[in-house]
């Protein structure tokens, strides 16, 4: 998430507060869920609702906060040698400075993301009938994607935080590519009103409206990385839907728990009830005035939401919460695979998920994405210690990178390890070997073979 | 370039003493080529050979040497707080030390990249025909492309360093998504006696041959950018050729000049003919006593070369030199675009072209690749003012975001800006807007479109 937008953080000493006096109550809730956990197994899919709630609870106190300071306004270094080939004793600073002030929106004008469009679906299906080499569908039930992240396009203020960025769209590109996903990753700031994580919706919209072709449109946060590198999304479950998001409907229209749902990955069609819907959204985003006090809205009306200014994701549980009956029908909330994956209650079970699962299953066995919120190692300061969320952000990356090591022949010396081991040799009959997980060529990135020459 | 895998660095002293007596030398033939170059203006190319041959000259003088040392061996820093939030005072050497000593390979036995195969051809060709879903051919004259690029495991000493590696490969990625080719990052070191720049090869061969349907596999540096993002590179001209690289045939085969060719940007055929020249090109490779030899050979048989360990570079101008007639005739030695740019001779022209060319002309009037050879950002220390190289790097890549940005409506606000402007309204009829280079629906992404039903 583009964190690094925002204003000062609120809520660290309601965190300390508030984690003291839930560690009794936790043991108590925590010995009730694992009985219940143990009796009532329950199907395969993402947890049962309430050990989620276990671990919501945990989470909803302060861990989506973002106090850090922006580049520019950290204190400059002395002036290093101009002629020093030197990169250690040099100034980023002086480079990178942009000093030339923002233009101010104006405040009397509602915010809005653009001309209303009333008729997308007539002008996009007239094009994309007049441009078949253009096709919105590349294979048999399968829409062309295109995966939309990106990052700020300052360094970050942590010196290892842009390791981790490059890891993570290293992680994308590979399960795109393995996916028939095309990728683009943005390091612009389309709308300076819309900051932050709100930076994603004038950049959706543009990238809408300038590829028809595009069926599906999948947001990613760059903190959230692809852990099932076999798992093919079900596209055909969602063909009368339009907005597909892990999450829980009694989350979502009865809590309104503010994290009944997750806005860090989500499929979009490209649709007019797109359009709408991001028209609908953004109204809570303008930063100032107008998110902070959303911000309150939003905190007094969602369950469990910490005091800070509006964000995203509370703003869709109060939109669909709110108006149910109009957008409900095409909002598919998924919780049968991780779409989304919050890294908490994923990470230390890597080990178990090879010893007992495989890739291809998506959920809790084997997640589909594993979601780092809170970690943000961009920027100074996290919500979570920052050797936990390092280390594990080493190992959901190498335990995604082994599937795609294995088609190779090779595979991560251990999930905390950088260096890579053979574990198959080589052949001179390179050809006859099976990947075993069949990423190679899998069915999924096969193109249509037309059966009339 | 993975130059952090090697060893020390040994010709700084050459660096200055050669500097001093250059000046002179250099003032006396830059009046002689510049009245060359203005009476005899040549046709549009990359520029005429003598000129580059200055900058060879400068370029030559120990400007590829890898002084720095790999992270494991730093200070460790004083103990952290474990519990720590706070990035700043966090120790990132604890968590990425990889303490297991790697294995020696076994003296006696000649390095070789893999069991020889003889009949790669006729496999592959086998394979295509039994999968026809996945064509090495996805259009009229379009190849199956592979973009293959990659860094270090570990974080970059220099803390921006990696900041440029992700800006990198985001110009990569917006490149390869327009022109339908995939991408290939790679983080993995396969052959640890291949390490630095001799990676590429294990990395290589085992791509061509676990992807019989890749026809060209395209390895491109890390410390490359593509700056004309609407050149398409001119597949047919290389029908009867299987190895592209940016060069000049005068340079390789008359002088035998060490930079006559660069290896940082380069096409190679998927094919028998690949498999042979990689096993030719190997030998040089292998770390220590080979390698540190293989670089007195270098140096002493070619043109210019400094004293340091052999390079892949080196290896490929000698071994084509020598074996003229084994190689020659499939080597496209291509100077008509910037397959290939040396960066020192275009970031200053920038805005030039800007003012006088257009994107889509691949050569010196708006080069295809803009290549930052010897600024070696990652590290802590390049061969460059590191003023001048980070600078120039923005510039390049905010030359190359131009042209992705121009496609939504936006540009940067100069080169040296991370910052956006609009320069095209918003409207409620997008799709009859067309952006002025083509990109967004460009005939090199278009697919085949079958005439029968």
């Amino acid at each position: 998430m583009l964190e690094r937008f925002l204003g000062p953080r609120r809520v660290r000493q309601i965190h300390r507060a508030a984690r003291n006096g839930t560690v009794t109550f936790l043991c108590l809730f925590l010995t009730v869920v694992v009985l219940r956990g143990t009796i009532g197994a329950g199907k395969f899919g993402t947890p049962e609702q309430d050990f989620n709630e276990l671990r919501d609870h945990l989470y909803s106190r302060g861990r989506r906060v973002e106090p850090h300071r922006v580049l520019e306004e950290a204190q400059p270094e002395t002036e290093s040698d101009n002629q020093s080939n030197n990169y250690a004793t040099f100034d980023i600073t002086k480079i990178l400075r942009d000093d030339e002030p923002e233009e101010k929106p104006d405040p009397s004008k509602p915010y809005s993301l653009g001309p209303k469009i009333s008729d997308w679906d007539e002008q996009r299906s007239e094009w994309l009938k007049n441009n078949p080499q253009f096709p919105n569908f590349i294979g048999p039930n399968k829409p062309r994607v295109l995966l939309v992240t990106g990052s700020s396009p300052k360094p970050c203020e942590n010196p290892v935080g842009d390791h981790y960025l490059l890891k993570a769209i290293k992680n994308k590109i590979d399960y795109c590519r393995l996916h028939g996903i095309e990728v683009f990753y943005n390091m612009a700031l389309l709308d300076a009103e819309m900051a932050g994580f709100w930076a994603k919706l004038p950049l959706i919209r543009k990238l809408l409206l300038s590829h028809p072709e595009i069926e599906f449109l999948w947001w990613m946060d760059s903190d959230a990385m692809f852990t099932d590198m076999a798992f093919e999304v079900p596209w055909e479950r969602y063909k009368d839907h339009n907005f597909v998001l892990h999450g829980w409907n009694e989350m979502v229209y009865d809590q309104k728990n503010w994290i009944g749902l997750n806005t860090g990955s989500f499929l979009l069609r490209n649709s007019q009830w797109a359009l709408d819907i991001l028209d609908a959204w953004a109204p809570m985003g303008p930063k100032g005035k107008v998110r902070d006090e959303a911000g309150k809205i939003l905190t007094r009306e969602l369950k469990d939401r910490p005091v800070f200014e509006a964000d995203d994701q509370s703003a869709m549980v109060y939109l669909l919460a709110k108006e149910r009956e109009k957008w409900g029908s095409k909002v598919y909330l998924e919780s049968a695979y991780y779409l989304h994956g919050y890294w908490g209650i994923l990470v230390d079970r890597y080990e178990e998920m090879m010893e007992n699962y495989h890739p291809g299953l998506g959920d809790h066995r084997w997640p589909l994405v594993t979601h780092f919120v809170g970690c943000k190692p961009c920027g100074k300061f996290g919500d979570y210690p920052v050797e936990r969320c390092l280390r594990q952000m080493d190992r959901a990356y190498n335990f995604g990178d082994n599937q795609i090591l294995q088609m190779y022949g090779f595979e991560h010396k251990n999930l905390g390890s950088r260096r890579v081991k053979r574990v198959r040799n080589e052949t001179s009959n390179p050809l006859e070997v099976k990947d075993e997980l069949g990423l190679l060529h899998p069915a999924f990135k096969a193109v249509k073979v037309s059966t009339s020459s």
